[in-house]
């Protein structure tokens, strides 16, 4: 069997397969599952210092796709785990998420003003407690992971190692160091692009989908396998979020929108017709990736036609 | 023995007894084993993102007193272990304090010019690749304890889980927030000062002590007559950084001083007097603090004491 076919017609077009109904409730459920104890492993809002643990709370629960930690959870449970073992783990990547997101916005980095629906966090508590709560959910998911009793050491000692190697200055904080830069100029050919991306969204997805595998103790070849959708299935987001931001308006899309007019991004280099090719191309290399897991990787590509095929359909309807 | 005994006279006065020779150049020792491990694990200047790496080295490897991974080694090597069991978690414990140093000189925080003797690193880089240097500090010190090889996985998982609590929104960052509060005039009562001074420099202080005795794996009453000792030593060391900031010229202190000028500190309310006695109360609570560990904590309790008395003579020579 092969995932490729069931996702890709003879004509080598995408033929989107969108999951089944309980595939998409289970989507929904995780999420509840994740709102519910990302709220537990943070402090709540009355406990001193109380303005900072509001800060943290205001972004981390202002909802948002939850899309990494779902990812998580899907790989995790697809190969034999259970959403206990992954669920916390799965809560750190969204915390690394949330933290980034509050410092991109800063004036001195993006200067957005409108995150997840909301105002953004230093707009409502100040640069520096925004500054601190973002330092703060980052420092947390560490301490949520080796917190994980359910995992031997060693499994935690490795989320912890790759929630590292995923954030540093060659993942997440170098992507965002270059997407300044190419606000300048430098470095914004597609190869240039390409890398950011890589950097500043694939890292993240690369980490919350090896992570998944790595709580369901499989062997090396399948870890492999999953980066190798994650880098693909990564690169698709970001380049679907290209479009949402070319295309949408704040009310749509619940941040700041067109915030790249005037700064190249991989969809203004190729064009809307050949981003929405790539994204495409990105999908169906993500499937093909997971050949080697056979049927347990048949929910994760349907997760990624199925949420392609929802971000396109948006994108055409705006 | 009690080591009390040795540190504090019949009159209930601090008897100064300076650490021997050797015990100094240990100190020296570990310092240039410091120096250089710390430049072998954050990338090298000319590795891309080659800018956030410079930002990164430039306060990393700005000198500085290295007290915090000096305490470390001290207490792991005298409790048993060795200095390259416990090196890399002195150096991340250091990372974290660069870290903090970073952030808490940015315009929205302290606004600070000048620190470790060159101008503050957003002065240098700029605020965006200073935040994100910081940023990468911090994670990078997790990356470091999860790569201890020579450490069992649980230990790892132990000191993870230390340095993030350390770290958190009850620890440095909880400090740094009731800093920039009390600059408003927020709880700037003795108790509040110093509960804020237990988080901002006492937290990272516990982490680097009990980083050490749990490198030298000892029993859980040892740990925690460490903590105590690393609790009071950080109080003292506080104090003692706030008479220099009030005494001291930025020439002799290596960073912007009468950056506490119109700001209540625990030195302007105690006086200059009553904060000397404060810091003898409290080097010989820390003294104390370690006669569970009999003579294995006489050159802890000699280090707090020579720290003290060299600092107290630059005080007083200023």
């Amino acid at each position: 069997m092969s995932i490729s076919i069931d996702g890709v017609g003879g004509d080598g077009r995408l033929r989107v397969s969108p999951r089944d109904d309980a595939g998409r409730e289970a989507s929904r459920h995780w999420r509840r599952r994740i709102d519910a104890r990302l709220a537990e492993l943070v402090p709540p809002e009355d406990q001193a210092p109380s303005p900072l643990h509001q800060a943290m709370r205001y972004s981390l629960l202002a909802g948002g796709k939850r899309i990494r930690p779902v990812l998580a959870i899907q790989v995790a449970t697809d190969l034999g785990a259970s959403i206990e073992d992954v669920l916390d783990v799965a809560c750190a990547v969204e915390m690394v998420h949330t933290a980034s997101l509050i410092l991109d916005d800063l004036p001195c980095m993006d200067d957005a003003s409108l995150r997840r629906g909301r105002p953004a966090n230093h707009l409502v508590f100040g640069e520096d407690t925004a500054i601190l709560a973002a330092t703060a959910l980052l420092n947390r998911a560490f301490g949520v992971i080796a917190e994980c009793d359910r995992l031997p050491a060693q499994t935690r000692i490795d989320l912890s190692r790759l929630l590292s190697e995923s954030v540093g200055s060659h993942g997440i904080i170098a992507g965002q160091f270059c997407d300044l830069r190419i606000r300048h100029g430098h470095g914004d050919d597609v190869a240039g692009l390409t890398e950011m991306y890589g950097q500043k969204t694939g890292a993240l997805f690369v980490a919350a989908l090896e992570a998944g595998a790595r709580v369901a103790q499989v062997e090396e070849p399948w870890v492999r396998a999953v980066r190798e959708y994650a880098v693909n299935l990564g690169l698709a987001f970001q380049l679907l979020d290209d479009l949402l931001d070319t295309f949408g308006s704040s009310g749509d899309v619940g941040k700041d929108t067109r915030q790249d007019d005037g700064k190249s991004t991989l969809a203004s280099r190729l064009g809307a017709h050949g981003a929405r090719q790539e994204v495409h191309r990105y999908v169906e290399s993500a499937a093909s990736a997971l050949e080697p897991l056979g049927s347990s990787g048949l929910q994760l590509a349907n997760l990624a036609r199925d949420y392609t095929h929802a971000t396109m359909e948006r994108v055409a309807a705006i």
